[in-house]
């Protein structure tokens, strides 16, 4: 089984190298990921500048690895497209530090990366621990293990992918897994102004969540009641349901 | 009626001058735009940078513009929850220089930018036209004041929004406007590899269009056949027909 492994908060981080070392006793892991920090970037892809791939060493490991000038997503299509020789079975995103959850995931790089696996007809997984303090991804990365395995097991339809998030403690303390739907995850006062020194406004982006209409079967219920939650996604946005009532509207051409 | 207009393209686009001119007709309309060319930027959020927002003056024109060091969605988070005192009534996103079709929605910069405005309750329409030579907005932009009205007449359903692509040819020429679905656009042999001066490898993300299952009732199949195309679409990616299967899969924690 060859297996490639992605992420977006950079080729360095520790969720990555965690995932990709305890997915090496599945098959031969190939890391192919942001030189950096590239979160919240979404499905953004690079048109505008070239990109660049360069093979680096992550220390005590021996598979292949290499940084990418680009986001997530550039970072798969370069991998199965340019850098690998035949395509991988499986492609891992992750582990995100914080959570993927409901809307969110619009924005994520990490979901964005297996949504690209998928494009690519590749099986694929976004794994995010859903905490950004005091992170452990011991038990997240051991899990990943038997979810690649029940992934090429039982295979997934075309077009589709999991969404997983895990709560950042021990085995013991996360009480079981469930198969979710994407929750609601709204933001509000986004924004904090503040004034720089020349007297000029700058926002930063920022927010509170507003979780509502989470109940449970939502992956956002699941990781408040230390549940790991696995949604299914899939990426085509018709929204069949609507297509009689817009007949309706009888819009013309002029 | 108060409308927010956006893009991808850069608030010194044609395509969103033309935009923003025409929807003056119908009410007060803001432009809330990115300084620069920023498609193919999916559903980015800018996170990791302060945002700022410019005051700027188009020619002849008497609306308010801002321009915006972010991404489209960036604008519209920013134009709805610090520049405006109040929630525009419908988000423009376009008019795009070139197709946004099928699957490339994912990575659209102006369909994000709409799909913002959904997120924030507000109905939106990008709009695209299809084509990147010889470009001519005009009929593209009478075509968004029909359906402006169209959509505060009838209002669209909460977390949906209008994803429209238009032909590049005159109004006559037009065979008319179909509802449809998004179809699937694919790449094949989408790097382009070169050589630096230095002697290093580089990749150019090209690709050629692959076409595949776009039978009638598809975006794709209305665009190659002269026809407005308007596809509904919303943001959750849940496949909720996969989670009976999944529920099979028996995984546990451990």
């Amino acid at each position: 089984m060859r297996i490639l492994v992605t992420n977006d908060d950079g080729i360095y981080a520790e969720g990555i190298y965690k995932l990709a070392c305890a997915l090496e006793k599945l098959g031969e892991v190939w890391v192919v990921a942001p030189d950096r920090q590239r979160s919240a970037t979404g499905h953004a892809i690079t048109m505008h500048h070239p990109l660049r791939a360069e093979k680096v060493k992550l220390l005590h490991t021996s598979f292949q690895a290499w940084s990418v000038n680009g986001t997530p997503t550039d970072c798969v299509k370069l991998a199965v497209e340019a850098l690998m020789d035949h395509k991988p079975d499986i492609v891992f995103s992750g582990i995100n530090k914080g959570p993927n959850l409901g809307t969110d995931v619009l924005y994520s790089g990490t979901v964005s990366a297996a949504i690209e696996g998928a494009i690519l007809g590749i099986p694929a997984v976004a794994v995010s621990l859903a905490d950004y303090q005091n992170v452990c991804y011991d038990y997240a990365a051991e899990f990943c293990t038997l979810l690649a395995d029940k992934v090429i097991n039982h295979s997934l339809p075309p077009d589709t992918l999991l969404n997983v998030n895990i709560p950042n403690t021990t085995k013991e303390k996360i009480k079981g897994v469930k198969i979710t739907t994407l929750g609601v995850r709204k933001y509000k006062n986004s924004f904090i102004e503040r004034i720089d020194p020349r007297g000029q406004i700058y926002y930063w982006l920022g927010g509170e969540i507003v979780d509502h209409e989470n109940g449970e079967g939502t992956d956002i219920h699941s990781i408040q009641n230390q549940y790991i939650s696995i949604t299914p996604i899939h990426f085509d946005l018709t929204k069949f349901d609507l297509i009689d009532q817009l007949h309706q509207w009888n819009i013309q051409k002029a």
